[in-house]
C-alpha cells in the first residue's frame, strides 16, 4: 500500500460499479457525542413463542408454521413485490416514466432455533441454507416473468431486521435492479476488452498483494475490497469464474459455508457483539442469457465503526454527495484478520 | 395519477439522476416489531455550556467562539477534506486506481441560539444563512483547487448529527461528487436535447398537475419530486433557471428563506417531533465553466415514516439491489400538504 494513501484524504475507484469512494484516514480520530445504539439482549430461548417465524407458530396472515427442522422457506406475507401485478406501462415524457414491476418475497429460516445466528450455526447446517438459496434462485429464476433473484439478508435491529429468528429474504423481480445492473455493466465491459474475469483478475491480484485478504480455503476468497465503503465491508469471492451460485459443485458449497461461517465469527469477535450487516449474493440475472461475464459473489455491508453501539452514518454528504468513509480498507483488513475464528461466546 | 399505479408495485424514473425507484404502494400496512428511535428531549436551554457550537464556548481545538450575533462560521475540525493534501494518483490497472483528494470542511452555526432550528427561526435570521452560504460558495468555489461546493445539514441523531445546536456543514472538494456529477451529466444531455433546463420543465409540469406540489411562492416551489425516494423526501426548486444560489437576487434569496422555513414548519407538524434529516444544495461545480445545463435546487432526505419514532431502513434490498419505498410520492405530497404552516410548539 502507497504510505500516501495511508494518511491522507484520497478517493478510490470501485472497478465492479463504476463509481468512487471518499476515504479519509486522519478523520478516525474524531470524538464521537453522536446516537449510541442500543445492544439487542443475547439471551434469547431456543424457541419463543410470539416469533411468527419459529416452528409451529402462527403467522401474521393465519398461517402455521411446519415443525421444521432445518431451512423453512415461505412467501413473504408482506412482499414488496407481487405475482399477480397487472402488467402497465407509462410514459408521458421523458420527465414521467413509470411501469408496473411483477415480482415476488420469499422468507428463508436459517434454522429452526430461535437463538442461533449463522455465525453461531454448524456448517452442514450453513450449508443447508446455501442448498436453499440455490433451489430457490433456480426455481424463481426459471419462471418467465422474473429476470433477478436477490437474495439477502438483513441481520440486527440496527438494520432494519424486526425479528432476530435468524432468516434472509429473497425479492425476485422482472426488472434487473440497479446496482447488480451497474456491477453486470462493468464487468461485460472488462469481459469484452480482456477476454477474463474482472473478479477473477482482481482475486488473483490481492493473493499476491496479501494486504486486504482475510482468509481463504480450496474454493474462496475473503477479502475487505480496495473500495470497500463501510468500515468493515467485505466479500466472499469464488476463486473460479462462475455467473451464478447455481453452478457450484458440491465442494464448493461447503466451502461457501466454511467461509460464510468463519467470517461472521469473527465480525461476532470484533466487537464481541452479534455483529449486525446487511449482505447477500451478487449474480447473473435469470434472464436467459448465458452472462459469462458475471463472477457471483457474496458482500456484506456492516454498519458499526467503533463499538458494538457506534455505527457509521451514511447521510448528509454521503446521501447528497458521494460515499465516504474513515479508515482504509487496509487497516480494517488487519482489524479483521487478527481476529480469532472461534466464537466469543463459546470461550 | 394513474391509478394502476397508486396500487400496485412499480417502478418510476428519476430523469435527474438517470435510475429507478421501486414503490410498493400496498406495503404502508406492514406492521412494524423493528427498532423504535429515541426522541431527543426538545427541552434544549438557549445557551449550553457544554456545547461546541455555542457562543464564547471552546472547541475540542482550544479555539474559543466568538460571542456571534447570528450566523458563525469556522473550519470543520474534524474535517474529512484538508486543504495541505499532497497531490498523488496511482493507476496500477484498471482495477487498483486512487488519487489524493484536495478539499476543506466549513461548519455553519444558523443561529446562537441553542435551542433553535430552522422552522423555529424568523425568515430574516434564515436569510442569513442563505447569504453565508452564497458567501461561502463563492469564496470557497474561488479557490483553484476547489470544483465542487457541497453545502448540507445533517439534522437529528436519527441522521448521525452529534450535536443539536442548528448547524451546516460544507465540504469542498476537487473533484465533483457522484450525485451533483450524475445530476450534471442528466441536466446536460436534456438541456443539449431540448434546449431547455430539465428542472424548469419539470416544475411547469408539477404546477398544472398539482398532485405532488407542497406550496409555492413568488419565486419557487416546494413539491415532492415524482421520483422519490425517502417516505417524505421534497425538493425546493427555483421557478427561474439559475446554475447557482449566487446566482439569486435578493427577492429570490428572501424567497427562498421562506420556502425552507414554511416547508420545515410542515415537517415538524408531521409527527410533531423536531424532523430529522439531510438537507442540501445541488448546483453547478465552481470549475470555471458556465453550466448552462444547471439549474440549481435542494432537497431533503428525511428517513421517519410512520412516526416520530419509526423510521425507514434503507438496507438489504435497498443496499444490494434497487432503492424502495413504501408509500407512494403522491400520497406524501397528500399528507404534507394538509398540514399547517403554524409550527405546532407555538400553537
Ligand atoms: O461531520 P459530523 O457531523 O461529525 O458527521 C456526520 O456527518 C458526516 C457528513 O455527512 C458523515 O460522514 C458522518 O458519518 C456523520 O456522523
Ligand atoms: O422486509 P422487512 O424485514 O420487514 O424490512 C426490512 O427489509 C426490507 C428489505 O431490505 C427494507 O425495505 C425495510 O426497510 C426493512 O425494514
Amino acid at each position: 500500500m502507497n504510505s500516501i494513501f495511508e494518511e491522507h484524504p484520497h478517493k478510490r475507484y470501485n472497478p465492479l460499479t463504476d463509481s468512487w469512494v471518499l476515504v479519509s484516514p486522519h478523520r478516525a480520530k474524531r470524538p464521537w457525542q453522536g446516537q449510541v445504539e442500543k445492544v439487542a439482549g443475547d439471551d434469547r430461548p431456543a424457541y419463543d413463542e410470539t416469533c411468527y417465524l419459529c416452528p409451529t407458530n402462527t403467522r401474521m396472515n393465519g398461517e402455521v408454521n411446519p415443525d421444521y427442522q432445518d431451512v423453512y422457506i415461505f412467501n413473504n406475507d408482506f412482499a414488496a413485490l407481487l405475482e399477480d401485478t397487472p402488467p402497465h406501462s407509462f410514459e408521458e415524457d421523458e420527465l414521467f416514466k413509470a411501469a408496473t414491476e411483477r415480482g415476488l418475497g420469499r422468507v428463508i429460516c436459517f434454522s429452526p432455533r430461535h437463538d442461533l445466528t449463522v455465525p453461531e450455526m454448524e456448517e452442514v447446517a450453513i450449508r443447508k441454507v446455501v442448498d436453499a438459496w440455490v433451489d430457490e434462485y433456480l426455481t424463481l429464476g426459471g419462471k418467465d416473468f422474473i429476470n433477478y433473484v436477490q437474495i439477502f439478508e438483513n441481520k440486527g435491529f440496527v438494520m432494519g431486521c424486526s425479528n432476530p429468528h435468524p432468516h434472509g429474504q429473497i425479492w425476485a423481480s422482472s426488472s434487473i435492479p440497479d446496482e447488480p445492473m451497474k456491477k453486470q455493466i462493468a464487468q461485460l465491459k472488462y469481459w469484452q476488452k480482456n477476454q477474463r474475469s474482472l473478479l477473477a483478475d482482481y482475486v488473483e491480484k490481492e493473493l499476491i498483494k496479501q494486504e486486504r485478504v482475510l482468509f481463504e480455503n480450496e474454493h474462496f476468497v475473503a477479502l475487505v475490497p480496495y473500495w470497500a465503503v463501510w468500515p468493515f465491508e467485505t466479500m466472499i469471492v469464488p476463486k473460479r469464474k462462475m455467473a451464478r451460485i447455481s453452478d457450484m459443485t458440491d465442494a464448493e458449497k461447503d466451502a461457501f459455508a466454511n467461509a460464510y461461517k468463519r467470517l461472521t465469527v469473527r465480525y461476532d469477535n470484533l466487537f464481541e457483539t452479534s455483529f449486525p450487516y446487511s449482505a447477500g449474493v451478487h449474480q447473473a440475472p435469470t434472464d436467459g442469457e448465458a452472462h459469462d461475464e458475471w463472477h457471483w459473489h457474496f458482500v456484506f455491508y456492516p454498519p458499526l465503526l467503533r463499538s458494538a453501539t457506534v455505527k457509521k452514518f451514511m447521510v448528509g454528504y454521503e446521501m447528497l454527495a458521494n460515499p465516504q468513509r474513515d479508515i482504509t480498507a487496509e487497516k480494517s483488513a488487519a482489524v479483521l484478520r487478527a481476529l480469532s475464528e472461534v466464537h466469543y461466546k463459546t470461550k
